[in-house]
């Protein structure tokens, strides 16, 4: 199935826009994880199991995995996303971009090797580092567009052509879209942009990041970014979910941040 | 040792400003590598053994290794050049890019679980996408400037407060440069480019990719990029050296490539 059937599909099956992201810090783990063989792995799936009725995507950052060498953790953990919830699409989080040659080996790593359903890319060596990920069908991409960071500023926010570079990033990446594959991300620290970017690309789907610990109001974000159909948004948290306790109730309280945080977003929404 | 001092001194003892790039594809490796058990980590380092007296930095290209799980291979053939040639710096070729709190952990990944010398960055997520790097002092970054790819053009040539935006990212990221850490990357293809950046910000250290495959003249990138003490220049040649034969002799020609190519820099520009 194609990533945007299913994202259409999850949306409305499990009435979700949010994505968790899996950002795994060991240090912020309740106690008893650190007699696991595989912890990281372990606290993943504990959280995947208690959000995923309030979900529409899993997002899990490669940074935090590779950072630790637990390549084998993330691959098992996507692995069991697809077995055990095959409707919920897995957005692996790397930020590539690349010349056309090395990027296709990235697309191989992310596709190929993890089997995630989309990945998240950056704009700034332009089209030949976006279209290898196009080779593959079923796979989406979203580009960073407007970054919910404090630096996200510096660049951004430029004046390119009269108007601010993250638009014209949002333009061209309509203009690479023939296939339907991408998306933008585009956060929710900043309403009045996103606002700006649905109304130059209507069709486009945004991955949100940027509520929770970043601090994004998120009726606000939703009010900005919602397209027609009252879909067209993935809206991510991690850390709020992931370390709503640090206690032995972490994996039930995430799943109340979790249920919360949908519930807000579809207030928002209607 | 500093990274900076690092490449003070291999420049001077191995008269050389060549870097070789490790981009290993095994299905351009010479035949008897398939009976190899671990065919990237023995290619490469004959590659690395046959090229060493020429080379001022070697670059390893993560996603040739990530995407086919050869992480511990990776490692190992890091780990193999720090002892056996303590001099020759390695740059992780990664292009990271993230928030703060994500780029803390590619940091980790570069520097602690690989104990790369130095990586790259892409510049558009801004300063808190660069600054975790720094608190590894004896470690160095290149930031994304001008690259050498067609699709280069697409965002780093808009004019952004009357110029090219690669010129925006050449001066932040010399301001960013507080403790000398920092360098660029500009591509050989574009050696007017190259001349810009370079009267822009005369202290920082370029990384050039683009001679050899990509077609970049390397005599126009070098008179275009010297410093006033014709160093300031890591000039990547991947391809060219590691598949200059597919033959048996593939590393004596490899060591071929190398040779003529220091010697081609070193006549530019003396």
């Amino acid at each position: 199935m194609r990533f945007t059937e299913k994202l259409d599909k999850v949306w409305k099956t499990n009435n979700s826009l949010l994505c968790v992201g899996l950002d795994p810090a060991p240090e912020r783990f309740p106690e008893r994880f650190s007699n696991s063989s595989f912890p990281v792995l372990d606290f993943c799936w504990e959280i995947v199991k208690a959000t995923a009725d309030y979900v529409c995507a899993f997002k899990p950052q490669i940074a935090y995995f590779s950072s630790i060498g637990a390549e084998g953790e993330l691959l098992e953990l996507i692995n069991r996303i697809h077995d055990q919830y095959p409707l919920i699409p897995v957005i692996l989080d790397a930020k590539r971009g690349d010349i056309g040659s090395t990027a296709k080996h990235y697309a191989r790593e992310a596709f190929d090797r993890y089997g995630a359903d989309a990945v998240t890319l950056s704009p700034y060596m332009g089209k030949d580092s976006v279209t290898p990920y196009l080779e593959y069908p079923d796979k989406g991409a979203f580009i960073l567009c407007r970054t919910s960071n404090p630096g996200g500023d510096d660049f951004q926010m430029l004046k390119a052509n009269g108007r601010p570079l993250y638009q014209e990033v949002a333009e061209k990446v309509q203009e690479w879209n023939t296939t339907g594959q991408l998306g933008l991300v585009v956060g929710a620290t900043y309403p009045h942009e996103i606002e700006e970017v649905r109304r130059l690309v209507p069709g486009l789907n945004f991955l949100v990041p940027g509520i929770g610990a970043q601090g994004g109001d998120i009726n606000a974000a939703v009010k900005s970014g919602i397209n027609a159909s009252k879909t067209g948004m993935v809206i991510n948290s991690s850390r709020a979910v992931l370390y709503a306790s640090k206690e032995e109730d972490f994996a039930e309280r995430a799943r109340d941040v979790a249920k919360a945080t949908r519930d807000a977003i579809n207030q928002a929404r209607n």
